[in-house]
Order: C-alpha cells, then sequence, then structure tokens
C-alpha cells in the first residue's frame, strides 16, 4: 500500500500530542457544521496566489458538502499581509494564506518553508515536501508557532528584478538600494546592497522617484500589473533566491487537531490541488507577459555569472554563520542542502538535457 | 472567483450531454453507496505508477467517508494491461489506469494524452491540461472512446533506453532492434530503426539473447528493478518522445455522467493529488537509482545532437502526414505545437536559467 503519511506529514504526531487536550467521540462529530476564517498575506488583484486560496476554500467546501465553510479575507481586510502568521497563532483567525519567509525576523528557518536561496526548484521542492521529509520537518517547526502547514502552490522561478541601470560587476551591486522580499537582503547585504523592505502598492512610486534603484517581485504575469516596465527597463533573471518558491496554508495547530479526519483529508488533498494548479497557473499566464512586456520595450538581461558566483558564495557563508547559532535553521539547512545535491544530480541528466534540445530546436525553428 | 471549470475541464460538457439519459432527484442521491473496479495497466510492483492508483483510490474512498469504493487490480487480474481502454469502454470495468498512447493503433491522437514526442516537459502538461485547454481537448476526443480520463501523474522526462552498442552516428540507427514504446516507434522508423513490441517481463531475456539490440522503459528507480544494467552497457539520455509522459485515470463515460456531484469533485481533486504525489516520487526515487546504476558500470551518454536533430525532423515529417488525414490528431497537434513555442520562449529565461546555475554551483563543489 501506498504510504499515506507522506502526504499527511506531521498531522500523525499532531494529533497524538493532542489527544489528551481534546478528546472527542468517534462518531458523533464525524460531519459538524464548521465556520472558518482564512486570511491571505496577498490582494485579490493577484488572481494566481490569491486565486489559489480561493479554490481550496472551495474544493474544501464542496468535498465537505458545504459542511466545512472557510471564508477566505485578503491581506488587510482583517490582519496586514505580513502578519498572518501571528493572526493564525493567536487564533483570530483558523487559517491562513501566506509566505513563510516573510517571518525570517522571528527565525531563518521559515524561509525553508518557501524558499532557500540558492535551493530547489519546483518540483524538487514538491519531492521534498512529500517524500524527502520536509512536511515532516517543516511542521516540528511550524509547531514551535503554532500553527500546521500544507503547501499550497508554487509562483515557480521567479525573476530577478527590476533595474535602472544594468548590473555588468559585483561592483556594481555597491550602494544600490534594492527592494528585495525577505531573506535574500541578508545575502545581498554582504556585496553591499542596501535591501528595502517595501509593500507592493509603494514599490512603483519608489522606484519611479530613484527612491530605489531595483524592485523583485515574482514574474512578468505579476510584475506586469505592477507596471514596473515603465519606470525600469532592464529586467533581470533568474531570481536565483526564489528557485520554486511554495506559499503555505496554514492553520492553528489546536484547531487543525480539533479537525476530523474527514476535514483534515479534505484540506490535505485540497492543499495538493491547489499546489499543481497554481503552478500550471503561472506557467500557463506568464510567456504572454512576457511578450508584451518586451514589446514595450523591456530589456532581457541574465545577471552575470561573476555576480551570481558572488551571490552563491556569500549564501553559502550565510548560511554556516545561521547554523552555528540556529539549530533549527541547521537541521533543515543540512536536509535541503543535501536534497539538492542529489536532485541536480539527476536533473542534470534527462530533464535538463530535454529541455536543452527543446530550446535549441526552437530556436532553429 | 477561480475558475473552477479549469479543473474538471469537460466534465460539464459530459454533464449536459448526459443528462437526458441519466435525470435524477437532487438530494437523495446525494451520498449513495458506490462500489467499482479500476483495472490498471500496471503491475504491483511498479510503485510509483501503480502506487498512484492505489493513492487515488483510498483518497477518494477517505473524502467520501469510505461510500465510493473503487477495488484496484492490477495489469492481468481482469483484462491484460494494454486492454485497459477497451475494458473501460465496454463497462467491463467501471475504471481504468492507463496510459492513453498505448491505443495510438486505434487513432494516434491517443499519443497527446501522453507524450507527444519532443513535446511539453512535465509542468508544461499541467499547464496545457488545466489552463491551456488540453483536458477539454482531450475528453472531447476521449468522449469518442465512450470515457471520461483525468491526469493521473507524470513520469517526468523519461532515459532514452538501454544500448548494447554507442549511437555516434545517424548511421548506428540502421537496423537497430529497439523495443519502444508506442508511437515513438513511427518515427523511429523513418531513420531505420526496427521498433519492437514486447511485454516489460520479456525485454530482458530478448536483450540478453540479442534478439534485440536496444530497449527504453521508463527512468532509473523502474528500469534498475528490471535489470537492463546487467546485459546493456550505455544508458541514453533524453527520452525525447517523452518529455513529460502522464498517465491518466479514465472512467466509463455513462457511469461518470451517473456519479453524484460530490463523488466527481473527489475524483477530481483526488486526481490532482495524485498528479503531484507521482511526479514528485519519481523525483525522489530516480537519483539513488542512478548512483547505483552508475556504480554498477552503467555508462550515461547522450544523444549525439546529430540523432537528436534527425529524429525531430522525421517527428515534424510524420505529424504532418497524419495532420493531412487525421482531424482528431490535428486539432490536439495544432494545441501543443503552439502550447510548446510559447512555454519555450519563457522556460528558458527564468527556470532553465536558474538549473543551469545550479548544475554548475553543484559541479563546482
Amino acid at each position: 500500500m501506498v504510504q499515506r503519511r507522506e502526504l499527511v506529514a506531521g498531522a500523525g504526531a499532531a494529533a497524538v500530542a493532542a489527544a489528551g487536550s481534546f478528546p472527542k467521540p468517534a462518531i458523533a462529530q464525524a460531519v459538524p457544521t464548521i465556520k472558518w476564517r482564512m486570511a491571505s498575506s496577498f490582494p485579490k488583484s493577484l488572481d494566481t496566489l490569491y486565486g489559489g486560496a480561493e479554490l481550496f476554500c472551495k474544493t474544501v467546501a464542496d468535498l465537505t458538502d458545504g459542511k466545512f465553510q472557510i471564508q477566505l479575507f485578503a491581506a488587510g481586510e482583517i490582519v496586514p499581509g505580513l502578519q498572518v502568521l501571528d493572526a493564525v497563532q493567536n487564533n483570530t483567525v483558523e487559517a491562513g494564506q501566506t509566505a513563510m519567509y516573510y517571518y525570517f525576523g522571528k527565525n531563518p528557518a521559515f524561509t525553508f518553508g518557501t524558499a532557500l536561496p540558492f535551493g530547489l526548484n519546483a518540483r524538487m521542492m514538491n519531492a521534498w515536501f512529500y517524500h524527502g521529509g520536509g512536511n515532516e520537518l517543516l511542521n516540528e517547526f511550524f509547531a514551535k508557532f503554532g500553527v500546521y502547514g500544507i503547501p499550497g502552490g508554487n509562483t515557480n522561478c521567479q525573476m530577478g528584478g527590476w533595474f535602472r541601470k544594468e548590473i555588468k560587476t559585483v561592483d556594481d551591486l555597491k550602494g544600490l538600494k534594492f527592494r528585495v522580499g525577505g531573506f535574500a537582503g541578508r545575502i545581498l547585504q554582504k556585496l553591499g546592497v542596501v535591501p528595502q523592505q517595501i509593500a507592493a502598492g509603494d514599490i512603483y512610486p519608489a522606484l519611479e522617484k530613484g527612491t530605489i534603484d531595483a524592485a523583485e517581485w515574482v514574474g512578468p504575469y505579476d510584475d506586469e500589473k505592477l507596471g514596473f516596465y515603465k519606470v525600469a527597463q532592464y529586467y533581470y533573471y533568474p531570481g536565483w533566491w526564489e528557485g520554486g518558491p511554495c506559499p503555505h496554508l496554514i492553520f492553528n495547530l489546536g484547531k487543525w487537531n480539533e479537525l476530523p479526519k474527514l476535514y483534515k483529508e479534505a484540506c490535505i488533498t485540497a492543499g495538493a490541488q491547489t499546489n499543481v494548479w497554481m503552478s500550471a497557473k503561472y506557467d500557463h499566464l506568464n510567456p504572454a507577459a512576457l511578450k508584451r512586456l518586451v514589446a514595450q520595450g523591456t530589456q532581457l538581461r541574465p545577471f552575470p555569472a561573476e555576480v551570481i558566483e558572488a551571490c552563491y558564495a556569500a549564501a553559502r557563508d550565510l548560511y554556516a554563520e545561521i547554523s552555528k547559532e540556529n539549530s533549527d535553521f541547521k537541521k533543515l539547512y543540512d536536509s535541503v542542502a543535501a536534497y539538492r545535491s542529489e536532485q541536480y544530480l539527476w536533473w542534470q541528466v534527462a530533464e535538463y538535457t530535454f529541455d536543452t534540445y527543446m530550446i535549441r530546436l526552437r530556436a532553429k525553428g
């Protein structure tokens, strides 16, 4: 039989831990009517990210014949987008949709929930989550903050962002005021970048006025909506800090443990569906957006190898420093670093070579 | 709101078509007890492929509180592995797990359900299925054979197979007796290959005796079980005929249309979960298998560019020929060919460049 535990990672341990606190009859609560609230970190306008949470909530309701209702709220409707973890931990809301790396200030180990810079690509993230022990390790860590998490999508590899001038050498990073999300800023700081934390709606005016020199968000489809192409010409790739970033669906741990088995099953299955749906949606929408951006004058640029290599060296130094003082980080880093090496050993053979030939054949017409 | 129809593609049309045939009260049949049988094309020993069907059946049962039971049978238990489509069409069994390209002899358009040679990679397949109109187009075609299909996994890009001698030029393909699954044989025939259709269990002795010169199956994890490395030294990549092959879960169309909405929802959600689970499982298991094979003396070889390009030209010729005489094939080919061009336009930017750097950085240590 298939190992069902691979998909319900951590649920077992949590259920055992909570058994004393939440005794309940076996049958009577099998299909109770439950109404929860979910706070998203994202605005409704992001139909890829927020749309994933909509799909999740609708599917859970459909699968339970409408008995388990999770009402969804956009960023700012109940709590600000970056306070979703706190709201779920405090049970202000029972559930949330967020990127766990937003909370790297509480503990840098949160970055592993979403993306480690120079980490796994989108498909490798799923292998690690579902089969490589990732979900177990993450939920062991998330439990310290009173939440249970399910992978809830992927933006796929992101772009490196919008720059007003070209980056040709490592020196060009010095003093660069760069709006960059989360943990990557700590790596870039080592190379002289001045990382900026700016909310989505405030990035465009800052870039227009020159208050900042560059800004990254997600990729062509989402970035186009924010209009960056109008005020910065150079669009760099890849976003090496986000090779396969995963937003999470999170639940107050006590509330999660109280859920009937059927409803947990509905959440886990709907979460896996949301995961594949969102990644597929980004792949579907990005090509046309990229073409529109280029037609409007955007210049695509790869980060020079010299810059990538300097960033990689800085990242490894930072990971070693944090691992010395933070056992949560070390445990997750050791898992991801070993997994990444195995995964790319295989990826470079069939998968990468297939893509290489397909790209070449396409270019030849 | 999210477009739920993206995931239930084709279900609406099928339901409308059948509404006259299967009138039913709105409530009374909401949660009937239903027992179905599913015939798989795969043996139990393939815990990745067959394991996906196990997960699907278990999840559907769990989501319906045990009321919708689908009992799974391995290849040969009810019908031989390559007769699953017929068995589902004839309602010998209500459901099946199979690779639709096995039936390319009935109509070459079946190849689009699984993989078009030089087609989409695994992630692009999902984008096409769920958002690019793929599920709608396929189910329009499958309906002619009385079945409804749901994508049920991915092996990810396959290997090109095991060869007893090296392939250095296109001439080396002439007269080569090659065990190769399905539609790819028709392309290779144009280059002088003599394709062989041989069931899994008979490949090893044929390769050992020299009755055939080469054989392809799936990839490291599955191939290792069949022992090919003991009798053929050269392991070629990539399997350009299977960039992201998807096994399908199929249902007798009349039976599918009779299902209560809740049970259809359970199948569709569980199918999406199975899809991401299987792809992740292959990614998880293949690296260690590859290392074991290489440790046992297997020599990895990429197909030479000259060979790949000759195969690509032959494939394009074949697609043009079939499109002239087969409107099912043409409709699906036009969709996939256009989609592939858009997808690789974008893929080569962030995703491929990220992988390129990660592979280089890994090699440098």
